[in-house]
């Protein structure tokens, strides 16, 4: 496993941060393709906490998006920033509210959307160095925002209001089920609907499986 | 998928809940073996708040345990009770110290352990409707004192301090491999090392697996 791909985490549960079988599936397979996975994640406050039984945000409560992503990863994680991207050979980002909430502002802004700094910088630094970045889920808005002068070619599922606000920010969307992942040859972007499409979580597992796959073809 | 298996989690999160890779993995395999996943966990608070991070309690902050796993099961979970254990085929514990410190006091009390109300009824319940209970990682501590007076055959993987414990609670523990499954035949009960052991996530995903096909093999 010479290889190293930085997943970037946002939390920890689908309302608030990762999504958790989206990124447990993508630890999972990046050790089947021979990968070792580098867990990293902002160490800012969540935008808000959610209670996953009720749905309903908690008032007065903060968590850390470092703290809570350490949680998925048992402790073994690093703050996103500029020192540990030279090792890297890819990126990796799992969905979840975290990535619309935490990482951009998507949730609330639309396609007005901005990304954390932080995201930005380790995205354009890996891009800038010619190796590839996938992203799953509501995830990829994160990529359109960054890449939206070069009309990067993504997906989100299918064609509701998210894919419609995709293409207002700058990417083109394409219309994905769960088996399948859209490929940006030029830009090097690999993604795949996951829980943006009613899934169940062995289909979860096939699309992080078919995103690592097509990750590692660009690793040679 | 006609058969249901109760997943009784601990919070979410190695230190102070269920370990997130092990419920993930046992949710997968259910999928995979044409078996439904029921999520249900005990409203509880959780013994403390571990900062994964860190690794350090976090003075003054309060988690609920049926609150937080409902972060791994993604908002589908419901309490522990007694009126929803009779559409029941069998129970799994994944592991993580969730077990050993929400379902149980194993953590502070060593042999001389006391498990939650709601578990023990749970497990009682399904084991005399002669269904089959399976546990991860440090959950077989849970069925070693419920049986102790059946001196049940159980695995913690190696042949350490645990294993004495198990013992000396009441238990056979047998030496386990990540790729190797302890069942009891005659209690119907499935255990399995998983973190127990120094394990890569693929073989969390294996054990997880193995465990799952043992107990559906004890559903006709």
């Amino acid at each position: 496993m010479d290889k190293k791909v930085g997943v970037i985490l946002s939390g920890c549960g689908v309302y608030d941060g990762s999504e958790i079988h989206e990124a447990v599936a993508t630890l999972v397979a990046l050790e089947n393709h021979g990968l070792e996975a580098v867990c990293l994640a902002p160490d800012i406050d969540q935008m808000h906490v959610i209670n996953h039984l009720t749905g309903q945000p908690v008032e007065g409560e903060k968590r850390n998006v470092l703290v809570e992503s350490a949680r998925i990863a048992r402790g073994n994680i690093s703050a996103l920033s500029a020192d540990k991207l030279d090792d890297l050979d890819a990126l990796i980002f799992p969905g979840g509210f975290g990535a619309a909430k935490n990482l951009s502002d998507y949730a609330l802004s639309g396609p007005d959307m901005k990304v954390n700094n932080d995201v930005i910088n380790a995205v354009k630094s890996v891009h800038e160095a010619g190796k590839p970045i996938a992203a799953l889920c509501i995830a990829p808005v994160i990529l359109a925002a960054i890449f939206k002068d070069q009309s990067p070619n993504l997906t989100l599922g299918d064609d509701g209001d998210n894919a419609k606000n995709l293409e207002q920010i700058g990417g083109k969307h394409h219309i994905t089920r769960f088996d399948e992942v859209v490929v940006d040859e030029k830009l090097k972007l690999i993604t795949a609907p996951c829980y943006m499409l009613d899934s169940t979580i062995r289909q979860i597992f096939k699309g992080a499986d078919l995103v690592v796959e097509k990750l590692k073809s660009f690793l040679s």
